[in-house]
């Protein structure tokens, strides 16, 4: 297995395109700095060149990423090209959910602070507002004992856990991770960043609001939802430049 | 339309009072870095050289706004100087306010976070206090689906919903757009910021207000809020040195 | 009245002890740095030459506040060394205080954002760990109305509407003021910013812990207060050196 | 006592190992950059020469220290090493811990924000995510007037109030101090800093889920806690290198 995967690197590595990886760079820091990632979640990029491939950050925080820490890895999890590089436990999330969703070209894993209660409740995430239509898919929650049993460490830390919990996304933008975090995907790097920050956002007034009309809430319907969804993936290129520009702004 | 709109141009377009322009953008950063604007939302001036123009940045980041972002629209919503400029989808809320109301002359439009709340329960905002006195007047919220039916994507995307909610909106300072967010107009820019800043924080006040009092409240009595409002009209310049101060100090 | 106090301003302006001036700059950039000011708001020292005069800043905010912008004034609220600077409406908060408390030698008004809440709504602000020990001594309610009538503007603009408030506020340390903010005293500059920092804090936390104990919360008693309070403010020094480094990196 | 303890410090002082003191400084300022600690509360080591005695700064608030800063005390409190720098009042939280727990190497006592409502009321602290897996080992409460009766001032401010917060929190990592504040225990500094920070984010977060799903709520199993600590325990060094590059940036 590992040495198909090295002949594959032989064919793709070092060749993804200069503008995904720095999208991929952009949005480690992106979703650091919004407050999406600490020091623990990842976002990756489907290969531009294969697309049984996928770039992912060695196992670092996503603040500190940069170029030189992405890796390309095959969908069995196996680094192509490690170069004494480490990988993260749970890159299963991500090379399970490309396998399974062709549409997919970006994964965010990540323990957004505000989803998280979503996750362990029995409170569906929807959306509130336009910014979060596309909440409005549905949002499933991935219960890891269905899959893992009643004692597993919490980690989709294998090829198995990480089908059943693409499984459970099915065709959904977003999916909570019960105890753990959620999985946001997209079908640009941009658009997945998009859909985490306002994922975030959305449950932050939901939360509020819920409590503020003592459950009396007016969401999207499925319509407003759908289109207004439509409408923003068009626009994610805005607050992408402004996101970008303050989360590299150390850079310069 | 356009032809038409193109000679009023050539009557004003560049003859917007520098000091307003100036003021239009300082207002574009503060409302960013006060977190009343994000990647989205936007704030205009009525032109002071010609009423029935407005000024108002092209389609981007109010936080990256400079005076080269700054266009000119007339009331159809059609830029006169766009020399390859986008325009907001939303500018409609622009144009139809400053039409349908003579005296006002800036107008905010943001996805103020501790409002969006208000507008999808049955909760109405209320000053809580002295410096949220100017929503005495009352706080109406624009239903989308009134005047555009179940379907929408939300957005004010022509001049009949503009319309529409311009006419919500009265003589109230303040207009909640449920599952979306508010707009906020002022006898000048400097009023207009102010306001959209403390509708934010009276939201935030009153929500953890009616929360720690179990809904028993003492709000402002329409005279407080009403004199409140007049003497704070006159305070605008003091928060606006330090807010200016703060989000343009990046510039220096 | 005015003659009176100039021949009071000809005998101290200008001399009041360099270290008092530097701690009240301080105190006025640390307090907004600390969020318990923002645009608005102000503190004051008592004079260390002449107990009937005290200093505060010219009217602005807080966070611009410099040496030469503090100015002195006498218990009529009247400025010693106008200078063609302008006072703020309140000053007669300060004022009135310092002639009711003798013992009282620095006064902050703030609408510190989590204590609002507890002057519009029937539960008291009360210690809900040490540091808040100083609220054990009760915290009185300011309602303009029963001094004003039902239509002031809610500003304490005059001799009459302080006198009430510091009667109002009595001995104790911290009083609230009703749809507005509070009043927080010391002994100097650096206990009175102490004491409005973690009134603040205090009142977050304590919200907080009434909703997750539904009510049910375990506040100090009173001689825990009392000596947690006393313990305290013999080391007001230590927040102090490190939030005046905060406030002031930026001038360096 | 104190010569006794200055002889060991003719064998130990100055000697403790350089990283070790480096990781203590990170410490201090990662917690004060994380919002654990602000002018008040302190992190400690044991010294790694010498089982009986550890390392803890001067008085002074933990954003402010440097190497200079840190002394060496003995477990009766005693520091060997003044050199005229004053020691915490409650330095015996840290010796009493280090007498007691001889697995335990660093010692964090901070007035964490989220935590102290837990300590005042009726509600657990319990492991809402994987990331507070090591709270599944139980969090104890300290009632201070179990030990020192009703008229303290809060302080554990002498060794039998140190030993007996110490016998209160027996193996657990977290221990609340009603209140007051808590304490976290690591096996290094690195994890005693993983878990102050990630009990502060649990107990935001179980504090948000419980209110959102009116104490419905599921939280990690005994197993899942325990086997989610151990890897987690595994990985304390990303989020450190992280969190120390974000908190010495102002030293560079």
């Amino acid at each position: 297995m590992i040495l198909a995967a090295t002949s594959v690197a032989a064919r793709s590595t070092g060749s993804a395109d200069a503008e995904l990886i720095d999208d991929l760079v952009a949005a480690n820091r992106i979703l650091a700095d919004q407050g999406v990632l600490d020091g623990f979640g990842h976002v990756s990029a489907r290969h531009d060149k294969d697309p049984n491939l996928f770039l992912l950050a060695r196992s670092m925080a996503s603040a500190l990423v940069t170029a030189t820490d992405i890796m390309t890895f095959d969908f069995d999890g196996n680094p192509i090209d490690p170069r004494g590089r480490t990988a993260y436990l749970e890159r299963f999330i991500h090379s399970e959910i490309y396998k399974a969703h062709p549409g997919v070209r970006a994964v965010v894993h990540s323990h957004s602070p505000a989803v998280i209660p979503f996750g362990v409740v029995g409170v569906a995430l929807r959306p509130i507002f336009h910014l979060g239509g596309f909440l409005g898919a549905g949002v499933p929650v991935f219960e890891i004992r269905d899959a893992g049993g009643e004692t597993t460490d919490m980690l989709v830390r294998n090829p198995e856990l990480g089908a059943a919990l693409a499984r459970t996304l099915g065709r959904a933008p977003v999916g909570l991770m019960r105890g753990h975090g959620d999985v946001v995907v997209g079908r640009s790097v941009r658009e997945a960043v998009f859909r985490a920050v306002y994922t975030e956002v959305n449950a932050r007034l939901q939360s509020e609001a819920l409590r503020l009309g003592q459950g009396q809430v007016v969401f999207l319907n499925e319509e407003e939802a759908r289109r207004a969804a439509e409408t923003n993936s068009a626009q994610v290129g805005r607050p992408w430049e402004l996101w970008r520009a303050k989360a590299l702004a150390g850079d310069r």
